[in-house]
């Protein structure tokens, strides 16, 4: 396989390399990946995470187990495997079918999987920057960017594309728990990009919107229904429905690869239920902390579903669309 | 001063004790509170909190500072200190006033606002529990309990009392970003009573609404205004609007202690602005531990403000009002 070189994951001296993404933004510790069983717990932990990076990750992998001999039944159980590792992001589905459809040229496949993403988010950002005003706020839940991609991000790259030509905008940056992709990996990104933001715990948002300080919102996903209903990062739904009350648009940003035509609408998206320690406390390069009392009964589901009434629009690669296009 | 006992608040071998909150649910510590200067502190920094109990603890500290001799002077100003200690609650501002009113007997009228606070939340608590219908889920954010008042609490009385009168009813609490206080404060309450509860990331809420399984929301407030109008902590303008969206009552529990008639709307609440590390991380009896990028900039506001509009009844000492009901 090619070097290949992006973000958060790179092909570098005949290594898969990962950037762990649970140390940021405290450490910068790229974790070397030899089988499809260490990419699997890699997305499990969420050492790689983000719909379309983890699709293009456990491509790689794959590819880098054909490299090295593995049989083809050995390698559609490998696909299966990693296929099992996040329910809901459809991207990954969608990488490991194509792969098994190209078990004479894996490596290829891959190599094509991986520049297509960052191709595909180039695209995203032409055809949603349009949308962001001079002088907007603009509000990003979760992590929709260069860590979750090959390329540019999703929502953040819209917010990239809008920055680099000139915009003026404020990001805010909603922390997301449990995990706090927002407040440990968007807040990272958009500091090396040098735009102004200012980070939030998640229940700010509402009086930010009231207050007339937040003009748009811009999300990713991790599957899109036909429908347009779309599973995003748990948070997601709550942030459009006080969109929608404030009369704010609210934007999903995606490639066509998060879009899953044979999934009829929302109720047919599987939503993956995590630890309860992850509740109780946090984690991160500082360890493991704990406030809640020992045992605390929780929920944490790794998603929700936001039903298409309330979007305003879908930045596509194929445009941008008002109402989710069909196939 | 006879001797008081309460949760979280006491006067006990001549001494005020007041449990450390920002320990819990980790430690049980009782911390001495020696002068108003060391009172004024412990608001500051959440050792005491909740709105109607540092109404009574800055009530308590001032009258201990009556008993050991203090002139006059040195009692307004202190006073004025502890009335600064926080702006939007405005129980503080009540209590103080009404000591100020009594400078000839400012021990008995420590002891009355002490036993006072107790009784009102009582009545607080038969107004409200008719409003819990059995089998209802119930939502609460922030801690409004027993740590919050001298009492059984606001909106955590209300669901004590239909408890205790053999209601069955599940309660999820907002975690309540940045500080915890639903994961630390209302879950180790909610323990101790024996109430079946889950706690949640407060943008968990919306979902489960729209699942079906919150059928009421409980919050307490810092204070209400005259048209009802009312600041509690942040995160509670958004789970009203949530509330709206999916038909569910949203009740407000409050004495008439939290009540400015002075303060025509919501727009007269100062609202207190705390320091951004609070958002960059968290801190418990675990230490202090920061998972943003170094010196991010955050939003920090301390409480949000509610319009009337989204409040579906108010549970005052006086009786359950639809509206907010006159002077």
């Amino acid at each position: 396989m090619k070097p290949l070189d992006s973000f958060a994951l790179k092909h570098s001296g005949g290594e898969l390399l990962v950037l762990d993404q649970r140390q940021l933004p405290d450490l910068e510790i790229w974790l070397r990946c030899d089988s499809p069983a260490a990419m699997t717990t890699m997305i499990k932990d969420l050492a790689i995470r983000g719909a379309p990076l983890i699709g293009v990750g456990a491509a790689l992998a794959l590819a880098k187990f054909a490299e090295a001999g593995a049989s083809p039944t050995a390698l559609q159980q490998a696909a299966a495997m990693l296929r099992a590792a996040r329910p809901t992001a459809v991207n990954l589905m969608a990488a490991m079918d194509r792969m098994l459809a190209a078990m004479d040229h894996l490596v290829a496949t891959a190599e094509e999987i991986f520049s297509e993403d960052a191709a595909l988010c180039e695209r995203l950002g032409d055809n949603g920057q349009q949308l962001i005003a001079d002088g907007d706020g603009v509000l990003t839940h979760c992590n929709a960017g260069q860590l979750a991609t090959a390329g540019i991000g999703t929502a953040l790259g819209v917010i990239y594309k809008a920055f680099s030509r000139g915009r003026r905008l404020h990001v805010f940056a909603d922390e997301t728990r449990p995990l706090l992709q927002g407040a440990r990996l968007t807040a990272y990104e958009l500091q090396k990009w040098e735009i102004p933001h200012t980070l939030i715990c998640d229940n700010m948002a509402a009086v930010l919107m009231a207050a007339g300080r937040i003009q748009k919102v811009f999300v990713g996903a991790d599957r899109i229904a036909r429908n347009g209903d779309f599973a995003n990062k748990i948070g997601t739904y709550g942030v459009a429905v006080l969109a929608k009350h404030h009369g704010i648009p609210f934007y999903v940003v995606a490639p066509h690869t998060t879009i899953d035509f044979a999934c009829a609408d929302g109720a047919g998206i599987p939503v993956e239920q995590r630890d309860a320690e992850e509740v109780r406390g946090a984690a991160g390069a500082f360890g493991k902390v704990s406030w809640a009392p020992p045992g605390c009964d929780t929920f944490n589901p790794a998603f929700d579903v936001t039903p298409a009434a309330l979007v305003s629009g879908y930045v596509l690669d194929s445009g941008f669309f008002p109402v989710m296009p069909s196939a």
